[in-house]
């Protein structure tokens, strides 16, 4: 049995998804997150938001068509995690373990926070004027993102990474201190990312003010692609499509003949108002189907709160056993298993818990761990040969907290993996 | 109906108690606990002990041994709020959502964080050598302890006054942001506490390596206090009580007229080790039935688990809907309650929830908020007067929010508040 390799992916929930975001980073991932072998999560990062953003109204609205976005253009969610950050309590919780194991020196270096300090003092203002803790704060909350999911890729653009290098540093300290409980994620860097040039011909970016909706209506698509910056050159005359944001954005949408077709009109001197119409008709058609679905899930949010709640629990899943065995490892525990007051205490054999292994009718091997009182604290799957179940008693005896993670057994609640690996402790610390 | 006052106290487990802690700590505040028209809230903070304790095994034991020193100090958990912090989840989300409207510049001036910074200057280190984000995120921390629970009054020592000004420098943030959701708290400062000498007659500190443990058996405290510092003077020699560690300790659990005896004994010339085994005495007179709780309860951890699980349900009755509110209020929202895709769609009167007034068989009068499908999204408490519940369902359409924390409505646990929050802002923003 592989492991699957984990993909992780969060949308900040403070603006409205443009034509740029979906070329250079939802189209592309939505295809990824099908790849065979892997387990892709996707979050909307609402934490985050409350960053740079303190309009309630606009978190909420961004969250409902960010979600929107995603679904519309493709994305699973029976296949994939898609989930909102603020679903899962482990992140703020691992934000603080983390906050923890962190030297405040790693924080201080972190790009987006020096370029406040560079900026407050090149103003001749408080180095910190108007730097909030969130900011300060927010590559321990991205590395909690990360790690408790287990994350092994997060594809990020070339200024992200840094991040994700502090989040291996806050992973290895860690690791460090309580045992290998963290898996250190690595950045994923796609130079070939697909960047849209905007109206005026920059970079298409809400900063510039020259994005073109994503999913607006359609007139109002058209009307946005037509105010595409161009040259003065008349209908007939030759022109350029080196330089032309016009061909960049139909190259983005458009097969390689398409392109060779459109290349060819603007030689043989297409009137821009022609081509425009072409690019145009070229994206609709691709968004048109995606529009609808769009659409049809703004008018319902219910259908989206149902689907991330489900996602949520689906999420919550895997974090909640993790974070029980993290919070094992840093010493928040079950006090249930401790021994007395200093003076040994000897458990009595009876009163321990008890491995069982049996055969069911199914021809497969199975052990269960019960407490004293015949609770049943622990449920294998079933296994091919008594050998392998007596491998995993082995190993969870060894290894308690394993039990958080660990496929071959029936999942656990939060309670159940603590009481679990309490009970394991218990048996491990017995001398007989 | 008048509002009880809030007392807050919270004690990092990462020590054992000793007799400084029950004196200045423990005993008065067990006392206080007992004060009409008070709700008192005492929370084990593990998460705190994690800054500055990274052995697991060292914070489980602490925790245990601080719960069963508070319960057999004779806190009751029926009569006051007794939790683990870690139990209640909402104090790292609040930590976060305080995070966010943090200036860094005011953490920058925490005593705790500058007089570390001042340690490393001096030593000709970086500022922020060996200091973690956690000593420097503490204040915030400490901030979602005290204002999730809406704790009026948190007694504190002097050198502690400027984080309770910090988490009021929080809840002012929070609420010039998003409307009057925090309540203020104030530093209640004792300055009668009494300050126990330890062994070598300076305070008694962990520090100082000069305790005399709590409850360690009872030949063990014999044999501590008999290690008093005292000076040479012999038998039958006048003795002085200004200055004598042994007098003050004694001082500490003597009444009135013991401490007046001893003090004509020591006049009169007590040996020193007389004047010990008296004041050893007197303190196990105190003392004793106490450490027998403690021994059970050490030898019982199972107990005290259950206890404070019972304690964290019950404080998370309080922190749930009250975080639901506040998650409300920055813009964590559920989705459902969104209005379409910016075309204005207008519910029919018949699809929106309505309030139902009722009158019972008990002669009072109720009112609940059914969903269109029929679905109770709210239920009054029972109101002497049809005025009074009327007066609760205008208070309830002009501020949603306030459906957490209404003690006249039957308590929702958070998506129950969430839900029932949106509804009221759909029945708000209904134009009919």
């Amino acid at each position: 049995m592989t492991t699957p390799i984990r993909y992780l992916t969060g949308i900040t929930t403070s603006g409205t998804p443009h034509l740029g975001n979906y070329v250079g980073a939802m189209r592309p991932t939505v295809q990824a997150s099908r790849r065979a072998g892997t387990e892709n999560f996707y979050f909307l990062a609402d934490y985050h938001s409350l960053i740079k953003c303190d309009d309630p109204q606009r978190i909420q609205r961004s969250t409902l068509e960010i979600a929107a976005t995603w679904l519309a253009v493709g994305l699973d969610p029976d296949k994939v995690f898609f989930y909102r950050q603020s679903d899962i309590p482990g992140i703020p919780e691992l934000t603080w373990l983390l906050t923890c194991v962190t030297g405040k020196g790693l924080l201080n270096r972190a790009h987006a926070y020096k370029a406040a300090v560079d900026k407050n003092t090149a103003a001749g203002t408080d180095p910190d004027a108007d730097v909030t803790a969130g900011l300060f704060m927010y590559p321990v909350l991205m590395a909690a993102d990360i790690l408790l999911f287990k994350a092994n890729k997060v594809p990020v653009g070339r200024d992200q990474v840094q991040h994700i290098e502090m989040a291996r540093d806050m992973a290895s300290s860690f690791n460090h201190l309580y045992g290998e409980h963290l898996v250190l994620p690595e950045a994923e860097v796609d130079d070939n990312v697909a960047l849209l040039p905007g109206l005026d011909g920059r970079k298409m970016s809400k900063s510039y003010d020259n994005v073109i909706a994503l999913f607006a209506p359609r007139e109002q698509m058209r009307k946005q692609i037509f105010s595409i910056v161009t040259d003065s050159r008349a209908p007939g005359e030759p022109k350029e499509t080196e330089g032309s944001a016009l061909y960049q954005i139909f190259r983005a949408f458009a097969s390689d003949d398409e392109a060779a077709a459109l290349k060819k009109a603007f030689a043989d001197g297409i009137a821009w108002s022609d081509a425009k119409q072409a690019v145009f008709e070229r994206i609709d058609r691709e968004l048109a189907p995606m529009r609808e679905k769009y659409d049809h899930y703004m008018a319902h949010p219910g259908e989206i709160e149902q689907i991330l709640q489900a996602g949520g629990a689906k999420a919550r899943e895997r974090a909640t056993p993790y974070m029980a065995q993290l919070r094992e490892a840093v010493g928040l525990r079950n006090l249930s298993s401790q021994a007395g007051t200093g003076r040994k205490q000897k458990a009595s054999k009876s009163s321990l818990p008890a491995f069982k292994q049996y055969r069911e009718a199914d021809g497969k091997f199975y052990f269960k761990l019960a407490a004293a009182d015949g609770k049943v604290l622990l449920q294998s799957k079933g296994f091919d040969s008594p050998k392998e179940a007596g491998q995993l008693i082995a190993r969870l005896r060894a290894e308690p907290s394993a039990v958080a993670a660990e496929p071959m057994l029936e999942p656990l609640d939060a309670q159940a993996a603590a009481g679990a690996i309490s009970a394991l402790q218990e048996l491990t610390a017995d001398p007989n």
